[in-house]
């Protein structure tokens, strides 16, 4: 093992390369400093912890790493904001291989890079549990998309495909990730949907990441809009394959892309009067009848999920 | 246990009544929204984890919080820079009980309140070991009080006494509180040295916190100005008490002062032919001698300490 001062200066030196003009000072002092620019901040800060939000043996520390960055980052596009920079703090337990604690910060350093967003700063400490914190900094023009700008007859659209990060889990917990690796991929590199954000900045009545569950997180932006929801199944944007593998493996497709989280797309709902969004598939619509997100079959029936999405300690 | 969400709802009840004129969204979206202001933006994380940095039966749960609190703020304090928000990211074991849990956030938000320095987001996660990773985000003029601003020459300060916190944790740690009481809580109620920073901020040629130990902290300004240090341990500010009580129980004053950390005070230097500061105490000055920093007892001999200061990892 070596020390924490060595470790910290062979970070500084791994972080380098993804500095933007807005770093004034980076890793190496009391603090990181950054020019203010022009509008506002957004800030958000995201954990990822093993035997909670990952397994070892899920992916190589590399991906893991990216992984957490992207996880963070999410956050940041959930607001339509563009990242500035990043502060990464982790817990190390004091037998964990150097040879993975550098690859997971090769990850990091790679997801930095890749996203235009430095890491400026951090923590490091040892601790039981490896877990990697991350705090994200962006700038938006005025207070970016908000979950409580939702409308009562808004339609409902989502980015990208639902439930394939979930079924990658699954195949990733039953150690068959053979039987379909672009799912697992898919749990495993996902990416925060940053320029889609962006562009639907200023066209979103109200956004949200998916990372608990796409109905979990609709349920927050009904909450904070004062609304309810009602989807339809069958409009439900899946992989090709998604359906299939799913049955196969003796899983509900639907329970999958409406409870399953971790695809960090973006959720978002349009007065129905608007021009169709630059990207997304409608999905339903806004309703001011009172009650949880309701979810329709093809023939009307409102299907019933076994569950809800992920919930630190139960619930 | 409550569920994650009205955990978060509770949370964002308690943190109000902090927010300054920056914030424009707090907690309950992806993320929060800052008004950037004027000045740049400092940003720095800090964790405390159960088992490293305390000992549940150390202080009450609420004492515990606000300690997290200020030690991540004492970064700010060693910029010179004044706080405008912070995020608070929990991991906390399932069996936690729900009483401790909200004594702890009212001790954030109690510090939170103090330091005018709201509370805007976070994360909340189960996992194996209790930990408070505090963001704290702070304006400056410039670029702060940085660590590579000393020259050789310069004289060294400290605000405060040293030493007093770490022998408050010996007692703490001996289960004898009672023979100090006073040191105690200047372990378990540590004040982030803010309005000194501020002070000091135009005036200092370099400035740090000490948390991990005055001499490796002053070994920090020593690697990033590339100099030495020379340190006269009779100069070295002792609370009262102080010397009489570490000799009683064994322990050596300046071992204690030099090597204990978590004071949070500011130690930073001058340039020799400045006019005195306007607080702290002058310990030493800057050398441009190769080598670590040295510690000159009342006859000039070299001062040899056992051990170094805080590391994780050992090293």
């Amino acid at each position: 093992m070596t020390d924490e001062f060595e470790r910290i200066a062979r970070l500084r030196t791994r972080f380098e390369g993804a500095e933007n003009t807005h770093v004034l000072v980076g890793i190496g002092d009391d603090a990181a400093v950054l020019a203010s620019g022009t509008g506002n901040l957004v800030l958000s800060v995201d954990t990822a912890a093993e035997g909670v939000h990952f397994e070892r043996h899920f992916a190589p520390w590399s991906v893991i790493g990216a992984r957490a960055f992207s996880a963070a980052l999410s956050d940041l596009a959930a607001m339509g904001a563009t990242p500035r920079a990043a502060l990464s703090s982790l817990i190390v337990p004091p037998a964990f291989p150097t040879a993975a604690f550098n690859e997971l910060n090769v990850g990091l350093a790679e997801a930095a890079r890749d996203y235009a967003c430095p890491i400026i700063g951090g923590n490091l400490c040892a601790g039981q549990q490896l877990s990697l914190t991350t705090t994200v900094i962006g700038a938006v023009e005025g207070t970016g998309t908000l979950r409580s700008g939702a409308r009562a007859g808004d339609l409902i659209y989502v980015t990208g495909a639902l439930g394939s990060a979930a079924l990658g889990l699954t195949l990733l917990q039953r150690s068959a990730a053979e039987r379909g690796p672009a799912f697992v991929t898919r749990w495993q590199r996902p990416r925060a949907r940053i320029d889609a954000g962006r562009q639907l900045l200023g066209i979103a009545s109200a956004m949200i990441d998916i990372s608990d569950g796409a109905l979990q997180d609709l349920g927050h932006i009904c909450e904070e809009s004062g609304l309810a929801a009602e989807l339809e199944a069958e409009r439900l944007p899946l992989d090709p394959g998604m359906r299939e593998l799913a049955v196969e493996l003796g899983l509900d497709p639907f329970a999958l892309a409406l409870l399953g989280g971790e695809d960090y797309e973006l959720l978002f709902t349009l007065p129905a009067a608007s021009a169709p969004p630059p990207l997304g598939t409608c999905i339903g619509r806004m309703t001011d009848q009172p009650g949880p997100p309701r979810v329709l079959a093809a023939d009307g029936r409102v299907l019933t999920l076994d569950g809800h999405g992920y919930r630190h300690f139960g619930g």
